[in-house]
């Protein structure tokens, strides 16, 4: 493996430039000025700032219609209607997810991100394929970007037949998490959804990612009902709720109880910090100890038109939502992009420390803040050391 | 004045290419294919989109610190700090607001606005050397774009001895509006406020824009307020209010009858559609015939960090609020970036008809939601059928 020598950037935005030595994929020194060893490779980083690799940490890499015809949305806004929309186009349109998935990782990783966590549908029509298009993009991209992937009943666990035994399929096929959705607003019975996703979870000794856009206090029910359950199973530190605009939503003093469960039952938070809706209160939960991602959902398919798979363009739609300003605010902004995503994940070794694993973004910029604010089209991008994007260029 | 051909574009997203003949400046022919009439300029549209040019109904260009060293901002949330935090700024930096005013709107101009209404502060400690620099800017750019102002006592109208004055020499100077200010929770008396702002308009037959970020009941107090003299003083389609969070957290019947009487007066909304607080009703404000624009507001200054100057970033920002997802609907944004600007603003001759000014963008893509969506960087700007930004580069 090739030793890599960037030379003068500055890492996480400080004033001093650093050297950063890469040895076997990892960083093995950073001083401020490293002679380089024989036969290293140079990169000149010119003071370009320096952040961890990009984690996406809620993502539907299966269904983006990225690089398709521009797909004319005339989708009704109930969810129901959404879904049925969706597998419609998908039996009119003879869709490829794994042709897809890796379209739209691609573009991820031209953009700085080195980390996705995915869910992908399943369900009665589309079966396995979603599945085995996005594992099928995981390997042929496992040296360019991690993915990992959540077996989502995108259609309902409960109401179609089949389903579950699909999900178990999906399972054994190598999806990490298990995923669920609205227990009460669409599956219609709490108990018996979250029953069913945290038992296939527990039989197989996997973490559960479940979708959560009820509103109020009957999300915050949701969320008690996976706060009982986590620890009824004993499964702290392997369950995270995506969305939970309820915690935004419900009065402050309920608010402090049920982030004093989830910081209890060690469960994660992951949010899109949408524009439209109440999220969750950032500062206190991550106060509390509690664990929080950042995602971008759905890019460019049916349900929605919007995101480039940037996500520093995420962190300034997070500052926009949270109204961050300070620089000492945007900051968080960039922690949800980058370490909150990795303690959500469950990373080993992430980050820019000595011995982290070469996982790294080298842009240009003044500051932290800076980059959030506007984000740079151009750079580089480095996955275990080597240069997997550039300018804009996937270099694979 | 030069004739140009500008061929095969594709008018406001429209699925056929036409031919636009662009002569004296403004639209003279729109049909499929025109032949380049002797000495004509021809311009390969090469089927890309043709928008109207952009339109920032709500900015703060005297402000901006585009261009210069990243300011690191560690201003408190409060409004007076805030204010304090910029005058203090400006006492240490000795701020220069001609060439920070050309510096955004330059960057304005390569990104398709070809009209900014913009608020210029006026206080005691800069006078009216801000009115004077966007002046003199207006006055170098007048052949690229065009500039509205509205004299602005961002610090106060009534607290502040000699402020009313400065305002009054701010008109004379040519300040095309009156500006005001939260005449509640800011300048703690109303009445006094209003009456001051609406009798400094009416002796000098101009108009109001007013800044109003008061919430709910009080905010929409002060809507009740601007009805009543705008309707006393006869300046129906003269008074305009920004932001106007009040009127979308109101009850809803409570908004109905607000929104009667906007309409009645013909009171103009401008927004930004900002993430953390709630907006206008655009559907029902448009619905009862109320004109509304959307703005920028302040760009990369004291107050925030975010902002590029591209208002399909801003139409974006608007579909994300709105919850637009549908192409029907994101055309609702486009519209507020464009003609709804040129409504508020009353201009006249603005849009991609024949006989209209020839202010257009070119832009790639197939659809205007697309190009909401994701907004490209390149992009052709027409300012009275002069390109004077190509490429993201100014041309003069
Ligand atoms: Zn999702
Ligand atoms: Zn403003």
């Amino acid at each position: 493996m090739t030793t890599t020598l960037i030379r003068q950037v500055r890492l996480n935005g400080q004033q001093q430039s650093r050297d950063l030595l890469i040895e076997q994929g990892r960083i093995g020194r950073i001083e401020p000025h490293i002679t380089p060893p024989p036969g290293a490779h140079v990169v000149e980083g010119g003071h370009r700032l320096a952040l961890p690799g990009f984690i996406d940490g809620h993502a539907h890499i299966d269904k983006s219609l990225w690089g398709m015809d521009w797909y004319v949305n005339e989708v009704p806004r109930e969810l129901p209607a959404i879904i049925d929309n969706e597998r419609r186009f998908r039996r009119e349109q003879a869709f490829d997810s794994r042709r897809q998935s890796e379209r739209i990782a691609r573009q991820a990783i031209r953009l700085g991100t080195t980390h996705i966590r995915t869910h992908i549908d399943v369900d009665t029509e589309i079966g396995l394929r979603h599945m085995e298009g996005v594992l099928a993009t995981r390997d042929a991209l496992a040296e360019q970007i991690y993915i990992e992937t959540v077996c989502f009943p995108q259609s309902g666990l409960l109401g179609r037949p089949g389903t579950r035994a699909l999900m178990e399929e999906a399972i054994k096929l190598g999806a990490d998490y298990v995923g669920g959705i609205d227990p009460s607003s669409f599956e219609r019975n709490p108990v018996a959804h979250l029953d069913a996703v945290f038992e296939l979870a527990a039989k197989y000794g996997k973490g559960v990612d479940l979708h959560l856009h009820e509103p109020g206090e009957l999300g915050a029910f949701s969320v008690e009902l996976m706060t009982e359950r986590t620890r009824a199973l004993g499964m702290q530190g392997k369950v995270t709720i995506s969305h939970a605009f309820c915690l935004g939503e419900v009065d402050p003093g309920y608010q402090d109880r049920l982030i004093a469960g989830l910081a209890e039952a060690d469960i994660a938070i992951a949010t899109t910090a949408p524009a439209n809706r109440q999220v969750p209160p950032y500062e206190k939960l991550r106060a509390a100890g509690v664990r929080v991602a950042a995602g971008n959902d759905g890019i460019r398919d049916t349900w929605s038109p919007y995101g480039n798979g940037d996500m520093l363009q995420r962190a300034m739609l997070m500052g926009l939502k949270y109204r961050w300003r300070q620089d000492r605010e945007l900051a968080q902004a960039l922690h949800a992009i980058t370490r909150g995503g990795a303690e959500v994940m469950g990373l080993k070794d992430y980050g820019l420390e000595v011995g982290c694993r070469a996982d790294l973004v080298l842009l240009a910029g003044q500051a932290v803040a800076e980059v959030i604010a506007e984000p740079p089209r151009e750079r580089a991008v480095f996955k275990a050391g080597r240069l997997v994007a550039d300018r804009g260029e996937c270099l694979f």
